[in-house]
This record gives C-alpha cells, structure tokens and sequence, in this order.
C-alpha cells in the first residue's frame, strides 16, 4: 500500500510537533508538507522549529520547506495543530479546497455539522460530513480533559444511562503548549483555573455521546459539573469523577463494562488503536500520571479506584495522556478511521 | 502574666517540631518538657532529633532532656503529636493524671465525650470534656483536609443549611509526615489515594458541626462524598468543593456570608486567632498553596472561585496550610480558647 | 526619625514587587512613588500589577498612582528593578537628574566609575561615586549568583589569598523573572545553561573585592570558571564551590574565618543587616535552598560541606536567597549604608 | 538460537524490577528465575513484588515463584541488583558455585581481580576474571555518576591525556531507589549530597581507563574532584565538568573525537547497543535530563556545551540515563559482551 500524503498545520507548535513525532513511521500516513506562520515559512523545518520533543526530527521531515497557509497543499488529508486564533478561517479555507481537516484545534467542535469523534464511541458521526458546506471536510476530537471523561462515559451511558456527572481535573503543564504555564506558577503548586476548560468539559461529551436520528444529533441529555485545576505534573490528566445513573450499577457491572467497551478501531485493527480502549486497574491508588500516561502508548483511558459514591451511585478515577490520545494520537486515530471507513476514497460519500 | 509550662508529645516527630517551631515565643504558654520514644530518651532535644524546619531550634527548647511517657510531666497542656500508633493509650493515660491533652492525633477524635473543635466554630463542644472519665481531658483538631471544609460549611450550614458536599482533595505532602510519601512515587505525579482520609473527611465535619441537646451532640445532617488525591506541592491542601443548600443563596451571598464569619478566638483576640478565618479571593485563579498557604501566618482558610455549580448550588476552590491551621496550629489555638474560656483554673469546670 | 521617600522603577517587574514587599514597614524607607512603563501608567497599582507575592500588597502602596520615567521625581532614592532592556539610559537620565539610583539592573555593573556593592565587603568603593559624571550616582549590587560566591570569597581571600575557583550553580526560576523559565522546560529537569550568567560570575567577583588605588580599582587577580545550571527550585540558587588558595588554610581555619566575617552593616545594626553574614553548618547535607534560604531573613549567605579537595585546597557548598541578598534586598541593604555612611545628607560628598 | 536463561537477584528491587522490564523480549537472555529475600520467598512474583515501573510486568516473569539465594539456580548468568547490605558474600558464594554474576551492586568494583566494564572501553579487562578465585566470575559496571564521566573521559584521555577533572552532579532520584529520597526533602529542593557518591567518583573512572599490562591493572593516572548533588529529577544525571589535559585539544577536535568513539558492542551490533555510545549536542542548552536521558534508548552518554574553560582547558555538561546506561542496561550490555566474546561457551577461558 502507498502512503497517503499528509500535512501538518501549525508544524512548529507543541501539538503540531508531537504530530509529526507520532507519524515517523506510520503504515498509512507519510509527512510531506508542512504549514506554519509566515515566521517559519520558506525555511527548512530543522531551521524553523524550536524542537521540543525527546526524539530527534525525522530525518526527511527535517529537511522539508515550511509552508504557509497561502500555498496550495498536495495532500488531502491535514493534520491541524494550529492556534485557536487562525485555525477557525483558516480550516474552512482548507476545507473549501477539498481537504480533510482532522482538527485538534477548539474553534469548530461546536459547529452544527461538525463532528467530534471518538471513533470507538461515535464513528457513525462521520456522516455529519456529508451536510458540512465544504467540497472536503472539517473532523474535530475533543478537548483532552472532556476525552477521557467521554470515553468512560460512553459504554457506561448505553449500559446504565448517565444523569449526572461531578468531575475535578488536575491537568499535565503540556496542556497549555509551550511556553504555557509559567514555572512560577506551577512549581509545588496547584492553580485553581484553566481558561475556558470547564465550559468546554461541560458540553462536549453530550455532542459525542449524542444520538444521530435523521442526520441530526441529540445531545446525550445528562448534566457534567466540573472543576479544572492545573498540577505540576508533565503529561497525563487525572480526573476524579463521581456518576448518578439511572440504572444502578454493581461496581462489579461498572468493571466488567468498562472492559469490555471495544470499537470500530479494535475490529479494523488500527495502527492506532489501543488493544484495549479502557484499561481498569485494581490497586489502590492508580492509574497515576506519570507511571500510566504511557500504557497502550497513550492511547487507552486509564481507570481505577471504582467503589460506591455516598451521594451519586459510583465514583473513580480517569487518567489519560493528554498531548496522545487526548489530542495528536487522537485526531491521528481519527484519520485511520476516516480511511478505514472509506470516506477518502469516495470523496464525502461513504 | 506568667507563662504557662507545656509538654510537646512525639517531640522528634513532624508535628511535633512544628509545634515546637510555633510555639517559639509564644505569649502564653512556655514549652518546658519534650516527650519521644525511649530512643531518645534522656539525649538532648537537639541531639535527639532530626531537625526538618526551616528556622533552627529555639535556644531554650534544644537543651532539654527528652523524657518518655514513663516519666512523671509537670505541666498541665500537654500538646501531642504522637503518631497515631502510640497515641491512643498514651494520650489516656495522661488525661487520667490530670493533663490536658490537646491532641492532633486521629485516635480519640470519634470517641463520644471527646470533641473535635474548630473555636470559631464550636466553642461550645468544650462542655463535652465535663463527661470524660479522666481527670483531665482530651481535646482534639480534625483530620488537616476536613479543617478547611468544616470552616466553609460552618457558616454556610448556620445561613443556608448545607444538604450535599463533593469535593476533591489536592493534598500537600508534609500532610504524610517524615519521610511519608517517597519522591520517586510524586515527583511529576499525581496520587489519587491516601489511606483512610476520605473515611475521616466524609464523617468528621458532621460532628464538628453538632448541635449540642442535653450534652449529647447531634451531628448536622448533611452527605459528603470525597475524593482524595496527593500532588506535588510541600504544604497547602487544596479542595474544589461543591454544594447543595436547603435555601439556595446567591455567589453574592455566599462571599458575605464566608466574610462575616468569625468567633471567640477573634472576639478575644487570642495570639494565633486569623484576624480573618476566612479569606474570600476575587482573583479567577486563587487561592494557590503556594502563594496563599501563609496568610494570617497560616491560620485561615482561603476561598476563591465562588459560582455556580450547574449541579447542585455553589462551587469554590478551598486551602490552607495542612501544618499549621490544619495541625499544630490548630491545637494551639484549642489551647488558647481552653485557656481563655477558664477551663485550666478551674479544673474541668468552666 | 522622618522616614526617606523612595521610588520603585519597574514596580510591576518580580524585582520591583519584591522591594514593595520588603520595604512594607521599613524604619527608613517609605515607597511613596512608582514607576512602570506607559501601559501601566496612570492607573492605581493595584490595578496596575498582577501581583504575585505571597503576601498581600501594602494598603497605601497599592493606592498609589503608577508613572513614567517621563514624569519628574521627588524621592531622591530609587530602587531600581527595571528590565534590562530599559534600564541603561533610563538609570542615567535619573542619576543626572540628581537622584541615587540603587540598581539591581546588570547595565551599569561594569561601568568604570559604578561601584558594585557588598556594604559587608566594600562600602569604601562608595567613593567611586565621586567620579561618576552625575549630579546624583547609580550603585549597583551584584548578579545573584555572584552575590554569595563574592560574600564567601571575601574573607578568605583577604586571609588566604584566593587563586582559582571552580563554581557550578543550581539556580532557582525566580531568578528568571516572570514568565521567565516554562514550566514544560523546568518540571523534573535541569537547564544547564543560563544566558549570560557564567560571564557576570567570572568577572564580577574581581571587580567587588577590587583594592582601591588612588581612587582607581584594582580587580583580584583570581580566575574564575563558572559552570550556570537552572534547576526545579523556586527560590535559593546553591553552588558547589572548589577554592585553589595562595596560602593553604585548614578546614577549621576556613570555618573561623567565615563565621567571623561581619562589616559596616552589623557594626551599625541596620535593618536589614544579618546579624550573620556567613552561616557555616556542621550537617553534612545542609545548606539546602528549601529549608535554609530564608534564614536570616535571607540576607546571609549559608555554607557548608567544608572539606578538602583532591584538586584545589577547600570545597563547599554556598548558597543564598537570590531574589533577598541576591537581589532586592541587596540594593536596600545598599541604601542603607548609603544613608548610615552620610553621603545622602552631604550629596556625594561623605 | 536458543535464549540462554538468566536469573534476577533482588528481582523485587528498584534495579531488579528495570532489569525485568528491559529483559522482556531480549533476543539472547530470558528471565527463567527470579532471587529476592525470604519475605518473598515461595509467591508468583506478581503477588511478592510492589512493581513501580512503567509498564507492566512481562507475562511469564509475573509467574515465577521467587527463590531465596539458598536455592541453587539453574541460569549461568545472573544480574544482580542485590542490596549492598548482602550483596558482598552472595554474589561470591554464586561465583563459587560456577555462575557469572553480572552485577550491578557496589561491594565488589574495587576488588583486585573484579573489572568494572564499560564495553566500548575496557573489554580487554574481561581478561581479569581469570584470575578470579571462583569457579564462575563476577563481573560488575560502575556506580552511576562514573558510567557517563568515564565514557566521556575515555576517548578523551587516549587522545589527549586527561590530567584533572572536575565534576559537580545534579543526580535524579532514581538513583537512590525506594522509597529513597523523602519527597519532603527534595521538593522544590537541591541535597548538597549523597552518601559515598564523591568517593566512588573519585576513582573508579582510573580503574575503569586502567591500562592492563601483564595481567596487572595500571589505573589511569589523572585526579578527580566530585562535588554531588540531589536534585528533582526522576531519571537522569546531569553532570558540570572541566577537564585538564596534558595534549590541549581544541573545542572541535574534542567534539570530533567523542562523535567517533565506537567499541565492540557496535562492531558486534550487540542488542544494547547505542548506535552512537556519545551523542553530542550543538544547542546551547542541551542535553537535559526530562528531553534526552531516553535518546538512543537510554544507552548512550549524551554531552554538550563543549567550550573552553577559564581554568582548565575544556567544558562541558554530560548526561545520561542513570537507571539504564548507568545500571541495569549497563549490565545487560556486560552480558551480551560477554557471550559476544565467547566466555561463556568456554567457562572462563576466553
């Protein structure tokens, strides 16, 4: 099989680095032109990118001239890191000239016909593209806190039906990009506030979680009340979550559904498909940040301490590696699934 | 005024030389006897003991003799910070020569006729000591994380009455003691367990916030769920809470309400008594343990992110510095109300 | 005694929160004038700053009016805190101007005719004020880095004769100022390089310990080699230091020596002197910048793991608080002197 | 090729667990028996360890039921990760007994015929074990701080002759195993010292560089000056170092000749092997422990900021993975060499 040709928007960012880290070597996808701010543009990538990640820059990616968003691209699918300041007209542009825009950026999740998948939830939401008024496409993940949360939430809603949601995050530093967070901010702290975060954590999994009926979605009608905070921790996001269902649930039922929740990238084997989506721990006090981030190569929602809630029905703890499956591993998992399904080669039509 | 001799129980301990550390130059009391394991017995304090403070020994306190708990004590306060596997006999048996034992140890807390308090909160519970089997009594501070929140609750529950609680513990590691957590288990990390803590925290602000009917307490009526967590900071604990009322207040509300509060430590002005018990924040990302832990030199409890809670009523940030109002502080601050309040002249009879 | 008005420049700055802090209640000093940049001009401080401290802004402080360097100036001592990239004309023009311009600012270190003071070391290089083409002075105190290697360097080259010394650093973020050092930089690592700070520490030293000579000064004739690490430590920069010396002195030797090392500031007991310029600790792993940096208030240099070396003669540790002695609390200790040595009453004439 | 089997001593250790874990799908070596003391004698070791590592336990080794070091064992080769507190006579009694303990233990490194091996360097010393007293050999790699120091100074001292080094660390608590350094000590904090670390770095760089001449070793004969530090690093050591050196090199010609250094492990293409033993940097601010101790799997030695020092006559930081380069991978590559050279199929005899 020939590799499809991708770019990655906003190659010199933090997101946009750990794209092209995570695709040295992919079996679909192949690196082949880059996108940043005029800043960068005509320079060799080695030259215009302050690298920041602990493997070295793939060789031939290296090498290639950095783009910008006035040139025309080759490849039809593109990798989006880009700031929340240029990504909203920046991906419709894209998206007009045919692309495929798998976006990690905020600005268009919310958008009528855009889609936020999490393919092993909602991959039947791939069909929102085709209302999309683009000749391409826009595809959003979630925000990297609402992942893991959705995730969890997910197989648990079909099962038990979820009414309400407390959750309390204590987020990784490499959340906010770089420079990000000051040292002097987060060094033995804890900062009580992540701009825009609970907002987005209380909306978003109801969109994925939605139900599709007559190509409209209806938002899975449970409430989620959350509090961000930032940890001095590196990667990994921990969440303390308590659920009120509808049916009540052993926590014996709550294990044994979580472990079983598999999808459509399970089934097609996907490069990057974790074995298993969700992985349940037993110890006491784990999944942790900085021993866990890293299981199924970040691409699995880390659970643990599932036990009664005095006041809702259950609460645990969710983790997850945020900068993989919660943002680059997962638009990269979207664009797997995207092709497995068929949708590249048929233009929007499946 | 003279000052009043008082013994430091597990003197080499944590909590031990933080009370000593507090206690330097204190107005009313004098630490004249030190009491630890048969180890030290007889050595020097400041041969004794494995110094962790960042001010030297006070001169006076490093040349004592520690003593053990064989040996006779002169004064009659008795502050200890024994470790919760010798407190329990130990404390007991120097209630029953007589001692006052203010006590920061979890062993006596649940007893009937010993009390928790909070003096701007339950002055009152004092009377409970009156039906102790000693000569003396014992008197207790809660568990560090439960101090915060009970500080919280205490005002809201008398204005609005307090139905349901969450809340989500970031925890300081000097809450474990020496050496307590290890650095390879936190640094960078974040652990979503600490033993028995939230048993303690799900139960202790009930009898705190016990009405008193005929010298029987009767704990307030409300449900807390808590999720404990450690993180990488050194001393503040810090607690996203939310909470449901019987009369929904506003934010507005709230904020004076918290304001407002205070009580006999403030009313007479004793030594480590917060001007203000609590400090509300307007800031969005305040109160951080790091920058807030010591104001009103650690004796306050610090409230920001006063909203909305799209689930129950009002959510909020809540910390404060887990050693000293969360601990040693909060004991010497029992014995100056003991004091002030006349129960030392007068045996147990106020 | 009236107290002495004094201006803050580059008041919003970490260097010029840190003097507000300080000066709050000093005997001498009263900050009375504020000087930020234009887009802070104007409005009241409070509203000016995002304050970081961990103490509250004084009451009469946070009312004050921030100006411009445009705007004229009554106090006649500034404290300057102001950027680097402003503060080399901007300290000239108030020098002309008359004023005593009491730097923290690397500008002017090296100028020929601007002293850089330790009052401990070398109050009589305030002479060189004489020489500087101002109706007022600029004075400056040393890089913080440089700061507790000069202190300690001191005495002993004055009794031993110092040859060469190797020193690395483990420098603490606050040195970098805010937003200074990212938190995904700094977060369980080490920097080991630190822009421009190796040469400041291999040459200003020489300049401090300078013996005056008709008026000019004549650099030690040591030889430093720096290597600048930037370290997970908020505030407290420790150095490993090995010393070649011309006449060879016993550990003791070493020891007596720095404990008796004390100067004009003890002599004359001013506010902000340690009563101990030079702590020596006998622990074999103290000084540690988290538990010894504020002692003293964090005006004395602290020492320790004074021993042979296989190589040189002496190696220690060294370590100090750098934003207090290594900083804003150096240039107060500067003023202070100036004003106890007579030269603010007599212009620059003493 | 059949998998010889090897046996982990102190297999429930820090350094036994990483030996299980970079064990798992070796092609030469598996883990057929796991050692560790009689509290966890006759259990899967599954259920006998506190497994701390990042991944999880390799299927078949979870299984093992652990032996005590009074069972005889059937692998030849054993990598020991023993305590130093009972490493010294168990590691010879398995010596006696025919077994080749590759350890990683200090007790036995500065035994006359006991070589510590660096492969690329001193693989001519594996000649030693002839003259070993057992019927098998122990054969150990050096303490962590030295691994990086000394595969830097080896090409170094060939091509130049080294005279003098100066070294100060910045080591990881990985380093100290667990639990350890107490996270209440180096939080936020620098440890100006590790027990026996300067010592062992004093000299066993000279023994490693010793040239062999009729069976004797000639250590190297250059001096060493350690100063060594903790600090909040999890993975690791970050080392300062000035060299002297009797032929002055330019900065080039040394960064020359460390990116050509190569030794048998790389001819061999031994599994372990780093391509490239010394990874040097051109950024000015590299390598960094949290970005480059994983660079070429945790094999090679990395170095940068290569200048001229104002004392001496080259600069420079060095780092490397202390828990595999500079332990448990360490010995691995031991072994593979070993087998490589063929003394293993002819016991001893080469």
């Amino acid at each position: 099989m020939e590799k499809i040709s991708v770019a990655v928007l906003g190659a010199t960012g933090t997101v946009g680095q750990k794209f092209i880290t995570l695709l040295e070597n992919h079996p679909f996808f192949e690196v082949r032109e880059l996108v940043a701010s005029s800043r960068s543009a005509g320079k060799p990538y080695r030259e215009a990118v302050s690298w920041k990640q602990d493997r070295f820059i793939p060789e031939t990616v290296g090498d290639l001239i950095v783009k910008t968003t006035d040139d025309k691209l080759e490849s039809r699918i593109l990798f989006s890191g880009m700031d929340a300041e240029v990504a909203g007209p920046a991906e419709e542009a894209y998206a007009e000239r045919g692309h495929f825009v798998i976006s990690n950026s905020k600005n268009h999740r919310m958008d009528k016909t855009v889609p936020i998948i999490i393919p092993e939830v909602n991959s039947d939401h791939f069909e929102m593209i085709k209302a999309q008024p683009y000749k391409g496409a826009i595809i959003t993940n979630s925000n990297c806190s609402t992942m893991f949360l959705a995730m969890v939430l997910a197989p648990l809603h079909k099962a038990f039906g979820v009414e309400k949601v407390f959750v309390t995050t204590m987020q990784a530093v490499s959340g906010a990009g770089y420079p990000g967070v000051a040292s002097m901010d987060i060094l033995g702290n804890v900062i009580p506030f992540i701009g825009g975060e609970e907002a987005k954590m209380e909306c978003e999994a109801q969109k994925i979680l939605a139900e599709m009926k007559d190509g409209e979605l209806i938002p899975a009608p449970f409430v989620i009340s959350a509090h961000c905070n930032r940890v001095p921790v590196f990667d990994g996001h921990t969440e303390s979550v308590s659920i009120l269902f509808k049916n009540k649930p052993t926590v014996d039922r709550v294990k044994e559904t979580l472990r079983a929740f598999k999808g459509i990238p399970q089934e097609k084997q996907l490069p990057f498909a974790p074995k298993q989506p969700i992985l349940v721990f037993e110890e006491e006090n784990r999944p942790q940040p900085a021993r866990d981030a890293w299981k199924e190569n970040g691409m699995s929602a880390c659970v643990g301490r599932i036990r009664q809630c005095p006041l809702f029905d259950i609460k645990m703890t969710v983790m997850g590696h945020n900068t993989v499956r919660g943002a680059a591993g997962a638009a990269i998992l979207n664009a797997e699934t995207l092709v497995a399904l068929g949708y590249l080669n048929e233009g929007k039509a499946k």
